[in-house]
């Protein structure tokens, strides 16, 4: 979930200065157009990370738009009104009213996960609060309302380097308090209540954008945009439609993305390919006849670009396995008795046994990427995928599932080369078709589809693994020993505690 | 919830003969065109009380309509097939496709409310699985399924002599098993959980249909009808278009209803009035001058026919309050700053404190009375409002609020009598508008709403009391009445209990 914000983006000084008068621009047409409307409000939620820039933010929105129409509003402890009252009396008598924007710095989210990593919480109560939120939230988008939610990111090692600059700064030190500190220290924790906190509460019509708070000119950058492009869709957007989800998915600046971060030239020589492949294999053999996988079983995802090598190493898996013990589900167009039912229904047919393996050669993911990008599903619909699809894993993780899944990647080029070896190779023709080549002439909506929907599926209980696999050999052995380290990590766990239900 | 379900209804050998052949036909013809269109499955789920017909239904269903094309599904103990996969596998496997109509004679609302009766869920648990439920059965209206739960219920009573009538007939007395009778000994644990799990899962898109299960043949009639109305209705909505809420609201059989329910006669002499008024302001005094009172708040809803006297029982309820510990809070049509916000707004600001007291002259309840009938809001809209004000109100009672809800009615004759009356005195003129003339030209759809909003949100911890209030003197002391044993029972308990989450 936080993978593409810990790529520490960057925008240099000149691109920025060139970019920020248009957008500065835009924003306040923007701004003023929803004012005269007076149709919607704009709720901008201001979450995640200290040091990872909240404060700067909240005051960049000030200073790029008309303040004067802008409801800020952070939220100190409880004043005595406010304790005898509901916990949510305070924030509904901060809601801006229709052709505002209201800044929420600190919000319904701020104490159900703090409460959590403190340990005032337990789960089953974070997760009711979640559950309230979620209603509260789809009342709000019912009711018209434009909700932004941003987590704003930095990863552990960029916080502690931030903080400790921030605190030697004599300008800037007051930004840093004890509090910080003590979060920084309980980092993990807070990471893994948040991806909890943000998988629950990420829904197709209040999405979390997740943001990379590395960088202040990449961190305004993006925020001003995605705040300029949801409004202009909601203003274009009829009221009487409110089933198109509010958020916008488009890279809110150029640079680098999940996919192309990778490093595509790893490669590993024969020999040692062989010798490695021979280990991880066993190693498979032995955690699948393990006493303790009886009572789980392993669901293995495999997407990739195509020609990638899906076929290629599903093979090297499979071979490490008793024939009795896994089945490869091949996923192509659904047949017309899968079409009559919710798109997930295929894929639950296939949901394993105890003790079994099951092999997805492409998976319910086509959701989000075949589907979206050739439009053989309304946004709407794919932008509840997201939330569906964390569902439907949350179950099969609770019942013991081992869920790993894998994105063979592989770059334009090596595509290119695969392609024309098949057309050249005749008994590799088959493995090539109009559609593939029509498919790559869409590489860059690909390529936004697959980061979206890393950001948005990769959780702690499935991640994800992007696979560089240009080179083969390096593919499939990084494949399989990721998959075995999965495995043995899951096999150690109470699958009952791995869920989302502790 | 179950009020009008209480009801025992009934309808006559004559009256059901003369009807069920045109139903059965309509039913079929319905049943043709939903298999023909192929565009969404209809999926039944019967659940309720035992003895109130679940049974019985799923076989009138299968015989009214062509068995052919339905899938007709009952739960048991799960296969081992079915253990060793979540607990949703076996649901989504007998989803009946497009086109063709499945019922799920237990389904999974089974286990959550049977292991919460049992004990072997906690709420918070039961909880969860509501919170799954709901996302499920969101992704199956969002892909289009038309979706109809209907809970029978009967009486305590009425349950003990119909198992007892059951068991007599030797014909019949295999339809009673002990896990019934075990059930009847628990039946007001299971109305209560029964209560909450409906209250949780009543959605816009997926609402509950209470059946009076107590006459065979008014359930049926009932049941046939709303199938077919919901048929009928998702049939002419283009699929494009799921805002609209699934489920019908129509009346299903003509007959008595809540309103009609009520005994108009109740009349109180005068002097008995003047003493029972004394005692029991006295008893509110005290009541809101008690030491619990201090951690708690009063918030009283007054709502009521158009001149059915709601202005002079709250101030016979005020002037037994300390002035500054009240406050009346009159709603008319919205100001332009409240219609800029969501509609639970305006409501949401007269929250009181705690020790205080709020009486709300005509409430929230406007969205699902006036505004629904007035078409002042669309049909969707008033159709998500039943949850998020059951949402609203469990907010307040878990903060410590005591909720308390209040129709006046009078009969037709009775509100002409009075609006004749007002016309003809001089200083009651005020009190009579034109639109007092038209809304009463629209009694029947006002009484409609009223029974909806009963059924829906009248609730443990808000129940609405409905007054017989021809005679004021009798409609004043049993509301005060009523008023200050809820007072009495809420102040004994501790409020964080007396919400959902316990």
């Amino acid at each position: 979930m936080f993978e593409s914000a810990e790529l520490e983006h960057r925008v240099d000084k000149k691109d920025f200065d060139a970019q920020v008068p248009q957008l500065r621009a835009d924003l306040l047409d923007a701004q003023y157009d929803v004012l005269q409307a007076k149709r919607f409000p704009v709720i901008i939620l201001v979450n995640g990370v200290d040091g990872a820039g909240k404060g700067e933010t909240v005051n960049l929105l000030n200073s790029w738009m008309d303040p004067r129409h802008i409801d800020t509003h952070a939220f100190p402890p409880p004043s005595d009104e406010e304790r005898e009252r509901p916990p949510m009396w305070r924030f509904w008598r901060s809601l801006p009213p229709k052709g505002r924007v209201g800044i929420m710095f600190g919000n319904w989210y701020t104490d159900p996960i703090q409460g959590r990593v403190n340990g005032t919480f337990k789960t089953s109560e974070l997760d009711q609060r979640l559950e309230e939120i979620v209603r509260f939230e789809k009342m709000l988008t019912d009711e018209g309302a434009l909700l932004i939610k941003f987590w704003f990111h930095l990863s552990k090692n960029d916080q502690k380097k931030r903080l400790k600059a921030l605190s030697k700064d004599p300008k800037q030190s007051w930004r840093v308090s004890e509090q910080d500190w003590w979060r920084y220290e309980h980092y993990d924790e807070y990471r893994e209540v948040s991806e909890h906190a943000l998988r629950h509460s990420s829904t197709g019509n209040a999405p979390w954008v997740v943001v990379d708070g590395f960088d202040e000119r990449y961190r305004s950058l993006a925020v001003g945009r995605i705040v300029l492009d949801a409004m202009r869709r909601r203003l274009a957007r009829p009221d009487s439609n409110l089933r198109i989800a509010a958020a916008p998915f488009q890279r809110p600046v150029p640079g680098e993305n999940l996919l192309t971060a990778l490093d595509m030239s790893k490669a590993l020589a024969k020999k040692k390919y062989e010798s490695e492949l021979a280990e991880w294999q066993g190693r498979l053999n032995a955690l699948c006849r393990d006493e303790r996988f009886q009572g789980r079983s392993l669901i293995a995802v495999f997407e990739g670009n195509d020609a990638a090598g899906k076929g290629g190493t599903i093979r090297r898996i499979t071979s490490a396995l008793d024939a009795r013990q896994y089945r490869i589900v091949p996923i192509a167009a659904p047949t017309e008795e899968e079409r009559a039912q919710p798109y997930l229904w295929r894929f639950w047919r296939q949901v394993p046994r105890h003790g079994r393996v099951t092999i997805f050669d492409r998976s319910w993911y086509g959701r989000v990427l075949v589907e979206r990008v050739e439009g053989f599903c309304g946004e709407a619909d794919w932008m509840r995928a997201y939330a569906e699809i964390n569902d439907f894993e949350d179950q099969l993780v609770r019942d013991g599932a081992v869920v790993a899944k894998f994105w063979l990647a592989i770059s334009k080029d090596e595509q290119y080369r695969r392609f024309k070896e098949r057309e050249d190779t005749r008994f590799k023709r088959f493995k090539i078709t109009d559609e593939d080549w029509r498919n790559r002439e869409k590489w860059d909506d690909y390529e936004q589809a697959v980061c979206d929907m890393v950001d948005r599926t990769s959780t702690e209980i499935a991640p994800w693994t992007l696979v560089p696999a240009n080179d083969k050999n390096y593919a499939r052995i990084h494949l399989l020993r990721t998959l075995c380290e999965h495995l043995e990590r899951s096999l150690k766990k109470d699958p009952a505690k791995s869920g989302k239900k502790k």
